[in-house]
């Protein structure tokens, strides 16, 4: 699997000498400086992070979903019970697995598609069939691994974080379990350091060795109000910075940042459609509120001096392996 | 609150030159000299260890039901209604709070007591409540803080497991919420390295700052079957090392020494009534099974090899205050 290469860390390289750059150094000047008044122990130093459209690429289709669709494609042959089951009918039938299709599937949709394609299995067994998609699959765009589309200058960023000793974690609406195959390797977080949604799970004995095996049931919905939830539940405590980019880091930001102590928040901001892809207040490729963040959490954050990072004019290059 | 002064990691001084100290001594050395063959990479080295009975002392009541006892007793003024809620009375009609009350009460019991006492509140007044009690309440055996009752030996043990980067965690079937309140200043957990079973919560907006708000709801019951799927969901991996006390930690002690690769599993025997209490196989005090753990578990454990800790012989001294 695609490893990035650490940064100089305190370096920011592929960050523009802007004025949110400016505004994010200087944060972690003052909470890491003996004697600034925002001075932060070092237990207290958390940083979170969105994963999908804030670490790495999540247009067309996020990752996760391609590679579930994958996944029942390559499985149907072994269940023709599948053939009379609507929605995987209705997932197969798009060869091109694009964002349309997905759109059109409600969350219940979505976690019924799940629940067939991965239930029965052990953790082990979801975990090699992901490992497997994540080493062969290529995003349409770049015609690269999905572990290549790694957003550089937010690597840098972890690297900085890390550096000055804040302890970073992935926060995702997406799932835990998925994460965790590649967020080592790709960007050097350890799986307890994932929180993400999960499903519920059992421990199975018998015959063989005792196993942890997915149940067809909603462990933890880690999107939206379930973000801070989640930080509390697998944390414990509020963050010091959280960074997202769509309507789904809400509460987490604004819990973040209503915390007492310093705090930084920010939103990245997909306004380069040459680049990557446009979307967000000012762009177009998806609706609002799906994705992307709406007009009025944008104006929320600039109006209370949150950085909105924008991959336009913040960031250099946006890949490595530019 | 009680902080305990870091020991020369690699003494395991209040630990007797015993088989058992020996075992774990070379189990360490083997998973972190390079080049054995059972070294462990640095992200491989997990250590989970159960709470109550293992890290402290848990009779002749856990700590957290005679906290939850004293909070109703502080607050049944203010609820004139609880007058009429029978188990509540009943709890506040044992001023002893001793084991003899609490082992009448059955899992489902306490699920409705603590929901009564706790729901409502957010986490941070919560933890006040839970830090408020640590600094006053007394150990009726000892006379001192609860906080001073761990022992000591394993304090040590994770100070060298520390030191040869093992990443150290807690896994209880007591409340995570209440067990983060107090375990970084007394052993060095941080809250994210705390699993414990946990209430449900929602996030509250309104009037004030947004807040996580406890419900009256179970959220994850980190017991029994639960230990290895609580393991699984915080940490993601499986651990090399698992050390209980007790027939709860059966699960996740088989799950650890089934994961193929090098692990070290052990349990806490209270076999010194003189130095502490005495139950387990050989003791008196409770019923095998509850806050104990049975014949048949130990000889699991001594079939297989695994070390059973013996309070009596294998450590010289039980608290850094003797």
């Amino acid at each position: 699997m695609f490893r990035r290469r650490k940064s100089e860390a305190t370096s920011l390289a592929s960050w523009n000498n802007t004025e949110t750059t400016r505004a994010i150094k200087a944060f972690v000047e003052a909470t890491t400086t003996e004697g600034s008044a925002d001075f932060l122990q070092v237990k207290d130093r958390i940083a979170v992070f969105d994963q999908d459209g804030c670490l790495w690429v999540e247009q067309p289709a996020y990752s996760q979903a391609v590679f579930s669709i994958a996944h029942i494609r390559r499985l149907a042959p072994q269940h023709p019970d599948w053939a009379s089951h609507e929605l995987i009918r209705k997932v197969l039938a798009d060869d091109a697995v694009g964002q349309a299709t997905l759109d059109e599937l409600s969350e219940a949709d979505w976690a019924e598609i799940l629940f067939v394609a991965y239930a029965g299995i052990t953790q082990d067994e979801f975990a090699d069939a992901a490992r497997d998609w994540l080493e062969t699959a290529k995003h349409p765009k770049w015609d690269r691994l999905y572990t290549d589309l790694v957003y550089e200058p937010m690597g840098e960023l972890l690297d900085f974080l890390r550096e000055k000793q804040f302890k970073t974690f992935i926060c995702s609406g997406g799932g835990q379990d998925f994460i965790r195959v590649y967020a080592e390797d790709v960007y050097g977080f350890a799986p307890h350091e994932i929180i993400g949604t999960s499903i519920a799970t059992y421990y199975a004995t018998g015959a063989s060795a005792p196993e942890v095996v997915r149940l067809p049931k909603l462990g933890f919905y880690n999107d939206k109000e379930g973000k801070p939830l989640g930080i509390d539940r697998f944390i414990g405590q509020r963050p010091a910075i959280a960074i997202g980019n769509s309507n789904s880091d809400r509460q987490m930001i604004e819990w973040t940042a209503s915390g007492g102590g310093p705090s930084l928040v920010a939103i990245v901001y997909h306004d380069d459609a040459e680049r990557e892809f446009g979307y967000g207040p000012a762009g177009g490729l998806r609706e609002p509120g799906h994705g992307a963040f709406d007009q009025d959490f944008h104006d929320w954050l600039t109006e209370n001096g949150h950085p909105v990072i924008s991959m336009k004019n913040d960031w250099k290059r946006l890949f490595a392996f530019e």
